[in-house]
């Protein structure tokens, strides 16, 4: 009975597990630039903006529908509405609506969404526990530091396996910010840690469905119940995530300790966060910036969308990969379509939640619109780039070529726009005015004595 | 930005999903023959057992403090404690003192304890809703077979790669008892197996940790929220398992789809599970039995330990990879060492959780005696054999050969074994009486009218 080990392992990983542990229960309260702590105000806004905006979505009704058999208590407030739950399930069900909308922030050189985990963890604790906005702001740095370069360390190899990686590394990263929300010592860090690593979340195969945004918020959920564990007194491997049976090796191939241990305490990976624009998977960033950039040249020329016979896209293999789907039937599904994107640019200008809604995709100008664009792959584009031609039925082309789409590090989305953002995403929800003390408490949330003050203007 | 994916994705698979659901959601309440029904409730009864001997161990202590942080409601048992909590919390902490002492069941073709996931699922949601025993043992059914032929699917590759089998596959079958149940149809069942399917829990680095048994314990709770979520209309892929990035091709090279679909609803996994007499891994119970052996014919000979120079195994190589642990520190570790096992049975001829407290393990005659065994792996001997040669200080050698080991499908535990191991775990926590009622009650639970009554036997 012969039995072959896939991969070689490495039994010489540095202790990823300790090294970590230290790193989160040591580093010192706002150890950091200004600019960092600056950045984890914008990651702490734009999340929470979202889950809000989504307080309502039929996925929000199912989790919390599931969460109340269970009969919680009042521990924590359901972002955006006035039901309160036991912290574990306001973790699980706000980190479903921060990401439902597939609107939150994107560490890009992995894909990860770090906040939905980690900030869906940190801020339901918080609250229960009446923690200040300084522990929140101080758990919500770190925690994203260590989901962030767990997946640096796997990435790309963990995603093209098949793992969604921010709910597989986002255990951890609510693990590692609960536990520090908790003032563990080293030695209880590196249990909730450990606990945290057999729990990795999330299949690519759910993308389209609510399962997708079901894993931050089952990720929020297991990496707050990790670091409860490890509190009392529960034990783990100490070596769980770098062992050759720990966790890395076994949902990844790739595995560059480096990426976890080089510069940590020093580099900080909010610092690369970025907040989306457009309320879908990123990589179609570049194509519907590309698409309202025709749409604002034909409104200067007077070029109707009916004169538009084509739309060439030469685009990364990943566009096609991720989000090829020509055709699709709805809301969720366009999120997950190139095509619509580049319909909803050349329409609207825009592609937030409105323009992803069942009945705009369904609309006839919409179908038509997608079935005119080609896309096709080219090797010599970069993911974070898009070349597109506009050819008219007079046989002009209009070519936009776009480097860094609007939202990206080099092109970021400002301050106000991040409030126009909040704005569009929570005053439907919350009205105007409430949703305008809300973003100041979010601004302020490092000075707050008490979150409770915030997540109260979190409630309609 | 090349991407390698490692392995070939299959395109091709079965519709595992739906045909698993279909099978859950439809297949005849007791649609199975006598023997099928009676080694369920064999199955039933070993579980239940375990999980009220380890009711007081301190991995059940810590589990509970951190699920009472979340202020639970009084929905369902913990087994052998007096303490209730929400139905989910049950079945995490009931998943995780069933497999505490390591003497749960074992589908040994998989080495998957399947009834901690499925069993602790469906027993804490059945309290709650006030279920019949006969759709707990239908659901029992159901449940094992889903997790064993995903499992089987997969085995020995997944295993291999590092992943606790028991907790991966046993999240499927949590959701698939606890959809059947609910009495979920066809759609919401598939949607329950899909939103399970993004949460394989479990980790072979944390062998000998608590985290360990949290593996089913974690999957029990994930199965039961997925079935909650699906009943609540939460939405999955309707290929979770087998599209190439769902769950079983991300965990697994070795996909044998044929494993599950073959004679569904016709041979039923659990009629091959197996009841340890031994309370530890499997693989060590050739060892222990062969030592056990040797022992009776030492106290026939008047053969002394002190004359015992040295025993030597010759094992399956998978022994000493799980069980190589030649100075455990305490019981936890003494589990995984084969050594310890062969003392044990020298020693007292029995393996049962007092052979593995902590006192005993650090006696100083154990410690002598573990240092005597001198394993070796020989490729000849099969996984379930042992090839024992005690050397004696006169030169005399005296050979034991185990081809199947006590407990095995070939010398099954008795239906009077699993009593006597019930009582052996039960009487010291709810006492010999109530124990003797459990038992009476184990036995007749196909035919209860509501499980609360056998529930209730089971608080102290």
């Amino acid at each position: 009975m012969a039995r072959n080990t896939q991969v070689a392992a490495d039994h010489n990983a540095p202790p990823i597990t300790q090294i970590l542990a230290k790193f989160v229960a040591t580093h010192p309260s706002k150890g950091w630039s200004d600019a960092v702590d600056h950045e984890a105000h914008r990651t702490f806004m734009n999340w929470l903006g979202c889950a809000v905006g989504a307080a309502h979505h039929e996925a929000a009704d199912a989790a919390l529908a599931s969460v109340t058999m269970l009969q919680p208590a009042a521990q924590a407030s359901v972002l955006g509405r006035s039901e309160r739950v036991d912290m574990a399930s306001a973790a699980l069900v706000n980190g479903i609506t921060s990401h439902t909308f597939d609107f939150d922030d994107t560490h890009l050189k992995t894909i990860i969404h770090p906040a939905g985990p980690v900030a869906s963890a940190v801020l339901a604790m918080a609250e229960h526990l009446g923690n200040s906005g300084r522990e929140v702001i101080d758990a919500l740095v770190i925690g994203i530091d260590v989901s962030c370069r767990v997946g640096n360390a796997m990435y790309p190899d963990h995603y093209d396996r098949g793992w969604h990686i921010t709910g597989s590394t986002g255990t951890l990263g609510a693990a590692a910010a609960c536990a520090r929300l908790l003032k563990l010592d080293v030695a209880q860090t590196a249990m909730a840690l450990g606990i945290a690593a057999s729990q990795p979340i999330g299949m690519r195969e759910q993308f389209g469905t609510m399962t997708k945004p079901f894993h931050p918020g089952g990720a929020a959920r297991a990496g707050l119940m990790s670091a409860l564990l490890a509190k009392s007194g529960f034990t783990a491997s100490p070596k769980a995530l770098e062992a050759p049976r720990g966790m890395m090796q076994t949902i990844s191939t790739k595995n560059d300790w480096n990426e976890i241990t080089y510069e940590l305490g020093e580099r900080f990976e909010i610092s690369f966060n970025s907040y989306k624009p457009f309320a879908c998977g990123i990589v179609i960033h570049p194509s519907i910036d590309a698409c309202a950039q025709l749409r604002d040249i034909f409104a200067r020329e007077g070029v109707a969308l009916e004169q538009v016979e084509r739309i060439e896209l030469k685009v990364h293999s990943l566009v096609l990969e991720l989000t090829g789907n020509k055709e699709p039937a709805d809301g969720l599904q366009a999120k997950f379509s190139v095509y619509h994107g580049c319909a909803a640019g050349l329409t609207f200008g825009r592609a937030a939640e409105d323009e992803f809604s069942d009945q705009v995709v369904n609309r006839a100008d919409m179908v038509a619109l997608r079935r005119k664009v080609v896309a096709t792959v080219d090797d010599s584009i970069d993911e974070a780039s898009v070349d597109v031609t506009a050819v008219l039925n007079n046989g002009r082309r209009v070519h936009v070529f776009v480097e860094h789409a609007i939202g990206s590090l080099q092109n970021p989305m400002t301050d106000a726009n991040l409030e126009a953002k909040f704005h569009g995403l929570s005053d439907a929800v919350l009205g105007a005015a409430k949703t305008a003390e809300l973003v100041k408490a979010c601004w302020a949330i490092g000075d707050a004595a008490d979150v409770r003050t915030l997540t109260a203007l979190a409630r309609p």
